[in-house]
């Protein structure tokens, strides 16, 4: 385990730091052949990275948000098998910009967002449960999940997998929402052991059928013997 | 570490849990939209669900018990890269059924199967080995391995890979058995850091080239300086 | 974690350890039906394995030393997404020798470079960078990184995934080398939490571009409150 830190060099590209080993940098104007490597459009000069050992949903919402109130595009959204031995993804999001402030503005949004996205992860030894929801859903969530943009969408994970696919199948039965996308360790995933579910729909129904999710989710895990609890603080 | 339960709220679908964080859940009536983008076929309305963190070969091992003693079948089987920071798979399998009870019974009978079967999976903290064998090979081993049905049958794995490679040459010089699947960090595996080589034969070849494997991959980790033990008791 | 050993049954095939949990080991006779699945050649009837749980990077460049030491080839490099919780690789590195005697003298050379390729990767517990020098890539480099043979090649790594981009970017614009290879989580990695970036060109601006990448990784891991550490002794 890191010791705190001896001596830091300022790196101009370092933006700031998040939970879930967080860290959002920037580059000003990325190396021509990296940007070719990565098959970014060449419009966009600079570019906003966030990236985590432990998440893949709270960054994404982060990011969402992020998008929303700034002139950025997301260039890439991936996630790795990760999370320091837990049953989840790390991930790595790069915004695009034509102006390296803007890209810069998306990273603090995204670090500052985190907090509050990571509030309905739920923790315990066995595994975890994941919800997110939005009224409105923006370019991080169309690229991640192919949601349809402006509408009401929600996020289901449970781990391990059986525990995210009872959770989807309640959240179906509870209110008149439709899958947007199904993820498992075989496909959709970077073989986590995690079954993701999206959901669209109207914003009440969505809404009602992710608390269902969490409330199924979270009663199996206590009867597993487990005390599922918040990253951070609840908010759905 | 979760602490201990607090509060359980009784939830219909749990059925029970076993070691390696396994969980069994039934669903008396999978959602038809969850149904269809699993791909499983539409007349079986019911499915039983076991899910790991820690183990795929004793998991899979107890649904091929459990799918000859019920009239359920097997509807999918999907390998995480999990073990919580070991370096073999977490497992989901999913038994289909007609009726609710049938799967609610072959995921009981998985659950108590799962201790016998993590009798010859022996850990050390540089891997593990795991050894398995069946004199008649059933569904849920067909799905997995392609095993020939109704004939004996053995499974081979060594963590780092190097000693599942030379468990699976000892095994084959050992008796008259033919390889039925072998499966690599890159192929066949979720990108575990294992070798898995599964045998067929005469029974009592393929339970001595298991015992030879088995063997071998003690002493080579041994050799690392480790003291390998089994998870509950050898079977072998 | 394993206690001491109790018993060693010495195995011929046992060549030796190093750190990461690595294992040295060799087959004189490789099973023709194993090799067949391995689809190695067959002319090759002898293999030396290394096999670890910690580390890609630092096995592929000892072995590219092995390989120029040695009468081998190499038949395989796979990585497996390891580390025992960490963000990186394990691997399996086999050579393939007509005679056994190249094929233990690769897996013994191979053993004894790792401790000065380890030197060169710091870790902390939010992740870890790691840097790789040589003035003349070999079978093993080119191989698993498709490096030019014979000429300077440098391996630029660091997770999570973002550090390796800002160190390969400053890489690319600290001195004229172009780049070889690019891997993220989606692609050319086992969904690591890396980027791993290799470069080549004329071998002091190879070297050059590496040392100004390491500077970036560790300053950015010290700014988010880490104290990197070399594994054992820098070299670079």
């Amino acid at each position: 385990k890191g010791d705190n830190l001896i001596e830091v060099t300022p790196v101009t590209e370092f933006v700031g730091t998040a939970i879930g080993d967080t860290v959002g940098l920037v580059i000003a104007n990325l190396d021509r052949h990296l940007h070719e490597k990565m098959g970014l459009d060449p419009k966009y000069r600079s570019v906003g990275i966030v990236s985590a050992r432990t998440g893949a949903g709270p960054h994404i919402m982060a990011a969402d948000e992020a998008v929303k109130a700034t002139n950025t595009e997301i260039a890439l959204i991936e996630l790795a098998r990760d999370t320091k031995g837990g049953a989840g993804h790390g991930s790595i999001i790069v915004f695009a910009a034509e102006d390296v402030s803007d890209a810069r503005r998306a990273v603090e949004v995204t670090l500052k967002e985190i907090d509050r996205t990571f509030g309905d992860v739920y923790t315990c030894d066995a595994g975890h449960i994941e919800l997110h929801y939005t009224a409105r859903a923006s370019l991080a969530l169309e690229k991640a999940f192919k949601a349809p943009l402006g509408k009401s969408f929600g996020i289901i994970v449970g781990a391990p997998a059986a525990v995210g696919l009872l959770m989807a199948d309640t959240a179906l039965k509870t209110a008149n929402v439709e899958i947007v996308s199904y993820a498992s360790p075989d496909k959709g995933t970077a073989h986590s052991n995690e079954i993701i579910v999206s959901i669209t729909g109207d914003s009440g129904a969505v809404r009602q059928s992710v608390i269902a999710a969490r409330e199924v989710g979270l009663n199996i895990l206590r009867s597993m013997g487990q005390n599922p609890v918040s990253v951070t603080k609840p908010n759905i």
